[in-house]
């Protein structure tokens, strides 16, 4: 073979390969959302290694329809209820592909202008769409960037926390005094990740206890936190609160943070990963309150709003501190707009230098659906999940552990002894429940007011093809698994 | 609209965007290389947002055709000889399509099994491919993984470095001691960059004198700073070397760094994001020399070797002191595969947790070029850089600047004054030659053995189609410009 593909040639395969997505999707729900194999089983079953002069797309494809399609957990399956959904849809495909086919570098605004424009209005669209600060917006003081995932908008955000709260000599200077950062309990593992690849060590995280009952940070704790780190010589640098906690959506109290963070000069980002796609809907914006006093905020397009990963979408109130925090710039890349100040360089918003065109996804997206078309995903998800944890709590054999303003229904067994002694139970059940391969949870722990940390089955609903009939399906199967379970 | 598009529409819309890329890429020899607006003339022609019930894929491509598409400078034009080459190719844009029609989540092994396992795979061949240590296969004690860009690969070799320059104390204590890294005064950006994310600051960063004649590290100056810096009582972690500067594609005596890294106990990482590519042929092999010396390597596949952007292969020697530095685990993505260590999670390997099926894209472009395909790829750049170097020499306006072991080629006019006298006549020769929108180069700054700085152009040679006569023509078109610049 040893030749570029023609143009002619990637029309033919390009067909193939859109008939081969469309075919699985079609299929989806007749395969297991999850693989049973053992490590190295898909490897194992891999050629050996390239050929000398290159194998038709036939072959390729028909390995991936066999080998590697069979190693698979399938995300956009309709059973899959595990972590948080990570939406993919058609027309964010489409953005994907369009993007791999046009091939160009975003990196700065002159090396592809339409690249960083298109990025800048689809953010602000976006921001229209879910209500943000007008500071968010490029026509005010701050913006929005696409950044791979919510971990590089945490790990941003806390390196511009830390040049504001170094004066500017963090740049130089590095990480010269004892820097602290404040979570809660159940604020995401990428906040400590970020610190600890920010120089500041695991041991700057601050975890701040929760109210039992709605498992969001606790004004008071926090403010307790500072106090002593500050009569202790830290130096507070950063709050990280959360819309919709990963365990268990939990939802920070972000008015009484953002008046601490003021009070304290302290930056404030707000994570709303997940639960940020709910605020296209005007009847869930409740779940923002406080949003104008966070510095940065970031959600994922990628988990709820049917764009593919990679796509969070993060906007600072401030992007002049932002830009000083991340900028560099060597002669290679000197041009006349940066110079003049007139443009966008977004790899002064994130940690790579290279970006694509990720922005086309979100604009397919945004345009396919509508306004309407998005919210009625959203409302859909809600109301699934709302009626689930209604049939759950109908079932006395169950509780639902937390409250379920989104999408997400976290629930146990009580078990005969209920507290920690019914740990096992629910274990099994997850186990079971996974193994027929028809449906696929996760399970996390849940700390209750007595102290104990309780396991528990967490049910996210949120993929396209989810409908009403997969969620009855999924809860009579985990019934029957429960009623097997409890009678051994 | 404000419905999911089916299987069978996406079918539809899949060919017509599948057609849209295949019809770009005929036309792009017609197109102007790059985009002649002012800021902000895209997003004017763009729409005010999402309509309230969405729109058919048909007006978005409309919009893609016309609007977005004259705002791009185009990457993959046959006349695209600026920065480095961003290579895609048809069996990349099919994997990236796949990619997104999967949608499948490889944070961890347990969560999509098939994405890790053929990554790994992958990653093998690759270092297969280019000869690369033993140490760097899964089999031996390291591995290999896709970052998103060589920017992520420097930081995450940076953090490793202070993992274990640190004892391992860096992760609960963050940065507790003045520690250092090394790099030539032509390391690329990101390692500065790397720096201050990881909170050592700019000022941590030695930037060592290069041999004025090749542009690469000298070994002695090196030796003479560690030496300097531990006597200050600083503790230099990290030696950064590079196999192809961004600027003029230097190359650094990689066996004596390794030989000061292994004295000092340092870390060494060898970026070689843009000529790593060109070892997959044996000829070049001799610019890696040394490589087994290093700690970590990483290059470009997105670069030079026909796999679309995001694709930079990152290889350790030492997997575990990667792992170690780099993960965290929380309740709710603790899994049995996991805690029986028999697998690979790759979100323990970079800055994210999430990552998508990237391998799928490198696994076509092996698998459809094989082994001679590539080579046959790299060898034709060489030697079109070697053919347009030759003519350069040959036309007395001009002078080759520096060495071109691989396809970029570093010029200027030597101008009536030579040295830096001669700037402004290069300067004004890059904008005609610019202007013309026929081909794009462009320009860095090479210090000579007087200490001045001189403007120097940059041709790189690389896209797939790049023929010979595009490179003659690009030539005569610059020797013309030169006529006229030195004419005035």
């Amino acid at each position: 073979m040893a030749t570029h593909m023609t143009p002619e040639q990637f029309r033919r395969y390009g067909y193939q390969a859109v008939d081969w997505i469309a075919d699985y999707w079609s299929r989806l729900p007749s395969l297991p959302v999850t693989a049973s194999l053992e490590p190295g089983q898909i490897a194992a079953r891999l050629p050996a290694g390239p050929t000398e002069h290159g194998e038709p797309v036939e072959a390729i494809l028909a390995d991936l329809s066999t080998v590697v399609t069979e190693g698979l957990t399938h995300w956009q399956h309709p059973g899959f209820f595990g972590y948080f959904p990570a939406n993919t849809s058609g027309p964010s495909v489409l953005g994907d592909l369009l993007c791999a086919g046009l091939g160009v570098q975003g990196m700065l605004w002159a090396t592809s202008p339409a690249c960083t424009e298109v990025e800048t209005v689809v953010l602000d669209w976006l921001a229209d769409l879910l209500d943000l600060p007008a500071a968010y917006r490029s026509a005010g003081t701050g913006g929005g960037v696409i950044q791979d995932s919510a971990s590089s908008a945490t790990l941003v955000a806390t390196l511009a926390a830390l040049h504001r709260a170094s004066g500017g000599r963090w740049r130089e200077a590095g990480v010269d005094r004892r820097y602290t950062v404040y979570t809660s309990t159940q604020g995401h593992s990428s906040i400590e990740k970020a610190a600890r690849i920010a120089g500041l060590g695991n041991g700057a995280v601050r975890q701040i206890e929760v109210d039992p009952a709605t498992l969001a940070m606790r004004p008071d704790a926090l403010a307790a936190a500072l106090r002593a780190d500050v009569a202790a010589g830290a130096v507070p640098a950063l709050i990280v609160a959360t819309i919709g906690t990963t365990s268990t959506t939990a939802i920070d109290p972000v008015p009484e943070l953002g008046a601490l963070a003021r009070q304290h000069g302290l930056w404030l980002h707000v994570d709303a990963a997940y639960a940020g796609a709910a605020a296209v809907c005007p009847e869930l914006r409740w779940t923002h309150a406080g949003v104008e006093l966070a510095d940065s905020y970031c959600f994922d397009p990628h988990k709820w709003l049917l764009t593919g990963f990679d796509c969070d979408a993060f906007y600072v109130a401030d992007r002049a501190g932002l830009i000083e925090a991340l900028s560099i710039l060597p002669e290679y890349l000197r041009n006349a707009a940066t110079e003049a100040g007139a443009v966008l360089d977004y790899r002064d918003w994130q940690v790579s230098l290279g970006r694509r065109f990720r922005a086309l996804k979100l604009w397919l997206v945004l345009r396919w659906y509508g306004v309407q078309g998005l919210r009625e995903h959203i409302r859909r998800g809600v109301r699934l999940a709302a009626e689930l944890a209604t049939a759950v709590a109908a079932d006395e054999r169950f509780e639902v552990v937390t409250p379920h303003p989104f999408g997400l229904v976290c629930f146990r067994l009580r078990g005969a002894g209920g507290g920690e002694a019914a740990d096992p139970p629910n274990e099994e059940l997850l186990r079971r429940v996974n193994a027929t391969g028809r449906i696929f949870l996760t399970h996390t722990r849940v700390t209750s007011a007595d102290g104990t940390g309780r396991y528990v089955l967490r049910l996210a609903i949120g993929a396209p093809q989810t409908t009403d009939e997969h969620v009855r399906a999924a809860w009579k199967l985990i019934q029957e698994q429960a009623t097997s379970v409890l009678a051994e």
